[in-house]
């Protein structure tokens, strides 16, 4: 098999774990349009924390900020971001400039899988006709495939090896190769897909399921909240049925579980559908960080002699525990919650790259907690080090009567924390 | 133990088999207040199929239609319904009752559990009122506990013996005495919630997950129906995932999926929360009847010469396969649905009681499928005997171009056949 030359387009959490696992099988080639990006992975460094150090070094001379080195190619698998524009609308850019470049690379009997999750409908109606650009015919002369990538970031237990692949393609010919490559990616095995548009919708609803149902949680949290039922230890108790699905509370960020209802709901609507569980959800999720906020300030009025908060710790600023992402962080909207209300906000985050915030929100990210005292400690992502070390001695950088909010349940109990 | 005499009342799908296995423990004695059912039980007759005879037998001479009958138990267990009204608000009034015929009853150091579902609050707020009108003093002269029923109607597998109990009280030395009747209920064990509304809520949210998660793929169905993307191919595909829970399409009805979330709505609407999620979820599975025939209106107006559709036969008339109960079935909303398009409808359920749907519904329900043709079969109901015998051969009582739905995939493949 090491004769065919698989080519990846876009080096991020997806793309470099799978060309690392691609290279064990293949000859691999990578691009990313972005020169700092290949420019570290030359010098093995993954920002990304995504694959191990003896997995660079095999790949740093395979990486390239130009896509004319993958034109030897044959196999080029898409694997770019699909974020949400700030309209919440699909963004993507990214897929049509992938294809645009690769339309010109494109050569008869290639064949192009994309891995970006998209809606129903994206890679036939958008991506093949810029790759028909190419003056190629469709199916005649190139193919195309599907298959979702499923990376959970941070995740050392569902890694691309170990999980199932849907697959999908343009015609049987080609469905044959996307199998014959994926089997060597998996051991977990692969699921065909009778049509792409079902690959295509099948990712999406992964990821609505999950986001609706922890919006569900939200919504029952809010509630009980109300009502002064304990959200957690109704949880445990509702966690003792045999199918009880025990989601928390908390919020929604990241990349997928916050961004790919966007692209059902966003076709769902050009096609005449309201799908409305999916957009309350949607908005439910985003409306935390505020009713998080409100809850402190109602605990500080309650409880405080003086109540206004004119300091706030925030322990945690990427998306997701030990993971160094910060793409669509909702502890961002949580400082600037707190900014609103003319508290001065500082942010610790040992895990997260300080540039990659400053780039991306313009935000000042410390590795350590500063000599100071606050109001309010937002301990908002459980990375293990915060539960370690100076992180655990709360009291040590708080007021008297400062409020710790510990939204996920990972400090030890004591006065004036509010769990959600 | 023999010594404790513990009376149920209400013997239902949760009190019936509940008595049978206190019996193997303790003196027990049920009431029901409907004098025909307590008539059948004495003669071994148990329409809800939920005890077999062996316990029934047992059962025959304890169970009684005067509630009086019960005064020298000292442990109450209150089981009967806690149905909707007409306008989807909780139907507390069986509880409210069974609490006022216990006042009577209740003596020193007597114990009331509820096992029936409620919102958070109904126990203390509600019953123990009511139960206060005996004189006695509340937490003084007697305790209440709560302890949420999880049977599953016409399943065999999750037996009252064989799933964790939630238990709560509203003392420590009631909910010792809880714990020590409930220990012997189940094998599976017992989970202690610290308050009575912790484990009211319990019962609620697992209930209302269910119904979230049915609606979710309601709406995904239609969806994607429009996108043209297969719903149960994009289900099989998903499933793949690890994490995906595979929940199908289909109609909700019965007196818990489809009646528990109004009781936590109703609720927070009282407390000014807008449990929207939960609300547009019941919307949604309440409106899967009318979208159904619609589609099968759509079918046939594309596929038929003569798009009319006179005659309808309904196959399954319970909320549920292979179970007896038709409490809250949407089939009959199906059955309005046809009736309000002036077609013929005729139901077949062999399951169902015939005396038992003309009595709730006024509808007639036949064993065996009548000697006539139909221009719909809408199989809804995937009771096992539909899966075999006469009722497979569906060519014989279907026009030539006539149309089964077949919202359960339980029909060989054929022409005509639309599939959810």
């Amino acid at each position: 098999m090491k004769t065919e030359c698989i080519g990846i387009i876009g080096l991020g959490y997806v793309g470099l774990p799978l060309m690392a696992n691609l290279n064990r099988s293949f000859d691999v080639k990578g691009y990313d349009i972005d020169a700092r990006k290949i420019a570290n992975l030359m010098s093995s460094v993954d920002l990304t924390g995504s694959i191990d150090n003896e997995n660079l070094k095999k790949l740093k001379t395979k990486v390239f900020d130009q896509i004319e080195e993958l034109k030897d190619c044959s196999v080029f698998i898409v694997t770019v971001p699909t974020p949400i524009d700030s309209n919440f609308n699909p963004d993507l850019n990214a897929l049509k400039l992938a294809c645009q470049k690769l339309s010109k690379l494109l050569k008869i009997n290639d064949l192009v899988v994309f891995e970006s999750t998209v809606y129903p409908g994206t890679t036939e109606e958008i991506c093949v006709p810029l790759l028909e650009e190419s003056g190629l015919s469709y199916n005649v002369d190139f193919s195309v495939g599907y298959s979702p990538e499923r990376v959970n970031p941070g995740d050392k237990n569902q890694t691309v090896d170990k999980i199932v692949k849907i697959v999908s393609a343009s015609n049987p010919i080609a469905l044959q190769k996307v199998k014959s490559i994926y089997l060597k990616v998996t051991t977990a095995g692969i699921h065909e897909a009778a049509e792409i548009k079902i690959a295509e919708a099948a990712k999406l609803i992964e990821n609505v399921q999950r986001d609706v149902n922890i919006a569900l949680i939200n919504e029952i949290t809010k509630t009980l909240n109300q009502i002064g039922v304990d959200i957690h230890e109704t949880l445990n108790a509702a966690a003792t049925k045999w199918n009880f699905q025990k989601f928390v509370p908390g919020l929604v960020g990241g990349h997928c579980i916050g961004v790919d209802p966007y692209y059902l709901t966003n076709k769902a609507q050009k096609m005449g559908v309201h799908a409305e569980l999916v957009l309350a959800s949607r908005r439910i999720n985003e409306g935390m960080p505020k009713y998080f906020v409100d809850r402190i300030l109602r605990y500080s009025q309650l409880n405080r002699k003086n109540a206004k908060i004119n300091s706030v710790l925030l322990m945690g600023f990427t998306f997701k525990e030990n993971c160094p992402d910060i793409r669509n962080t909702k502890m961002h909207a949580v400082y600037e919650e707190f900014c609103a209300l003319n508290a001065v906000v500082d942010i610790v985050d040992p895990i997260c790259d300080p540039n990659d915030a400053l780039k991306h929100y313009g935000v000042d990210v410390l590795k350590c907690v500063p000599n100071k005292m606050y109001d309010v400690v937002f301990c908002g992502v459980s990375h293990d080090i915060f539960m370690s070390g100076d992180f655990k001695r709360i009291n040590k950088f708080l007021v008297k009567d400062g409020i710790v909010f510990d939204l996920k349940s990972i400090l030890p109990n004591g006065k004036n924390i509010i769990r959600v």
